[in-house]
């Protein structure tokens, strides 16, 4: 010990603070209110997709169908994803080795950069170690730099979006989901401080879709940046996949647009394309871009493969949208609670997070089919929900066994059908 | 529009905002400030490092000598590895697929967890997308979880660190780097409330150790909590390379490790390890690990092949420590200002922005030697280096090559030698 210790140190032990029960009881309390997570322990089979091998704890390894995965065409099994991470890896060996500034700024991921900005007709790309990072350091720094800064933000933006509001320590105000004369009522009350419009083009949980057009219409009258996420969309939407911002023909309008690599492109990773100055901005001032690693070459050229595969080829986004449509046709017509979406998530409403998981536990351990259950804080409570995600390589044959499965498991815990109506919960 | 716009909407445009101007001028402030970064573009070169490939703008690629990655050991082209990453990826594909929570949870992620739990002799561990990650949502969350916390922070703690404890909103105090009197001092202000105290081993910046021990004398007898951050010592110190806490013989008594895999291990991702209760509860509520989509099934399988390589080998640790050692030695019998260190980090001190860039620069241009500048604000102001990482690969051709390419430059520049004293700038 140090001889400068202050001779008023005490003689005994100090704070008897029990950390572990903290803990512990951090985690009753998740118990207590049905809402503690439990991950199944699941092998992707390269080639046999939405086919995986189910770890159990306590039994041999099954086979399931999985019907909740967020690789939306399957793309992470594409031969010539795969075949880049491989190539690429034999190439350059495995980690980046360093930050984007200290070693770590690999060939791979600069050109992705470079593809991604193509994408989305900007003039460049900043890619993160995640989606999450990308709209947490992306919207914190652009908040930043913009003095006086008030960001508009959508009441249902996913908790990426909310958390760089919050580190951005900018005003901000919440509009009410997709709710233009809202937006308008908010643009027109903050008057001529510079501010910021942060919002989805598709809801992942609701699966409903955004008026972009309509909100650059706003923006331009008020003068506004835009921020958009399109996670849910790239790959997805658009002649060339670059999501319903392209479909709609007003991504030349937003500021911003944010995705992921690790959804329709099947790899891992995030991305903001925008303004050289603006990039230039963040890839200068994001503490959460600056200090972490570069993601890895083989995956900066797995994901550029994918995304130039589905620069050129619509098939898969024609499949997916028509097994989508086909699946939610065949629970519909089973009388099964499904939430109209006009795109590719196909949510089947439970309304209690016990019986939502009791489903899916059952779904899971009699049909061998996977769909994890949606409780709270990812929805709000009373709107609980099993989340399907039809694939281009969900068949006809895997509709007609979720559909039966679905019957089965609806009928055995008597679940509420087609017409209920699903009330948010009074937090 | 929606019907329901408000009569007092204004004919004309609102907002003269120009925001790509606030964009363009914080990139001029930092060209005004000589700090605006210049990434180099490199492809690493799978079985040949330090050898790379630098991608030069306006000219043809050439081959450099990395002396700055932290591939500490070089294992991201370790024949395991590499092989671990493509057999996965063959077999499960390339993405993850979703959260941990909804179909992300891949097996070999889950036993990439064990494997870290069993590295560090913890009951538990749990992964994040990046080391980044795990600081910041890891000292958040755990903090948030002890009612009344008051964390106590290392000064010279990492940039994650710094934003994990910010993020918690819990009250702080930053005790003097390494000050053992200081820190007491704080923790017996602090009384019987509930404390964190949040450190490093090893300081990536000027290469120095955290007596690990005495802190943890410290946290007992004043009942705190550890968090210990082992990001630049995973894979290099101790019998089973689990850090500087395994060597000092102290790792049972530190609560939480964190740790990265994108270092000494050689893949991306980052992690905590600590009690089943504790990691749990961060498991359960932090928003940075639960929105997020998991590290790619052929990550994890790339990192425990690492890991389980790095557990039985003390090879890689040997010849790190011994050419870093043989590193320094040449540098200091060439005249050169080497900061004394402890471990495998040798920083080369310049003391000027400016100068530090163009030594940088005339080392890659004319002696295709890659050392990238370490400014402001990685490291305080006058105090501005080139950091130096030696590893297993870089032999004595190397050094020499190094030393000779250092003592032009520092001639050329007429740069400061050993026995300068550097100073931080006032702020």
């Amino acid at each position: 010990m140090p001889e400068t210790r202050p001779e008023t140190r005490p003689a005994t032990v100090q704070g008897a603070t029990d950390y572990q029960a903290l803990f512990r009881g951090a985690i009753e309390r998740l118990h207590g209110e049905r809402r503690y997570r439990v991950f199944a322990d699941i092998e992707r089979i390269n080639g046999r997709f939405p086919t995986a091998r189910w770890r159990r704890p306590d039994a041999a390894p099954r086979e399931i169908t999985v019907w909740c995965s967020n690789d939306y065409l399957g793309m992470g099994q594409h031969p010539a994803v795969v075949g880049a991470l491989t190539e690429t890896a034999q190439r350059c060996g495995v980690g980046a080795g360093g930050t984007r500034n200290i070693a770590g700024n690999n060939s791979p991921l600069v050109d992705l950069e470079r593809e991604l900005a193509d994408l989305h007709g900007k003039e460049a790309g900043l890619v993160f170690t995640s989606g999450y990072v990308s709209n947490q350091a992306g919207i914190s720094t652009i908040a930043k730099l913009i003095p006086n800064c008030l960001i508009l933000s959508d009441a249902f933006n996913h908790n990426s979006m909310i958390e760089g509001v919050r580190q951005s320590g900018c005003d901000k105000r919440i509009f009410r989901h997709n709710d233009l004369a809202h937006l308008e009522e908010l643009l027109i009350a903050a008057g001529d401080r510079p501010k910021l419009i942060a919002f989805e083009s598709v809801y992942s949980m609701d699966g409903d879709v955004a008026p972009i057009g309509k909100i650059c219409d706003l923006a331009e009258r008020y003068g506004a940046l835009t921020y958009l996420d399109e996670v849910h969309a790239v790959g997805l939407y658009g002649p060339r996949g670059a999501g319903i911002a392209e479909r709609d023909r007003v991504m030349h309008r937003v500021d911003v647009i944010e995705g992921t690599l690790a959804k329709g492109f099947g790899c891992v990773g995030g991305y903001i394309t925008g303004s050289a100055a603006l990039c230039d901005a963040v890839r200068s001032h994001a503490p959460g871009f600056i200090f972490t690693t570069a993601l890895p070459p083989a995956i900066a050229a797995a994901a550029i493969a994918s995304i130039r595969h589905l620069k050129q080829s619509g098939t898969e986004r024609e499949a997916h949208q028509r097994q989508a449509g086909r699946t939610k046709a065949a629970l519909l017509d089973a009388g099964l609670p499904v939430l109209a979406t006009d795109t590719h998530i196909v949510p089947v409403m439970v309304g209690n997070a016990e019986a939502c998981k009791a489903a899916a536990d059952r779904l899971l351990e009699r049909h061998g089919i996977y769909i994890q259950p949606i409780n709270y804080p990812t929805v709000p409570r009373g709107t609980e929900r099993l989340r399907i995600t039809p694939s281009p390589f969900h068949g006809e044959a895997h509709i007609a066994a979720l559909r039966e499965a679905l019957v089965e498991v609806w009928d055995a815990l008597d679940l509420p059908r087609a017409g209920t109506v699903f009330v948010e919960a009074a937090e």
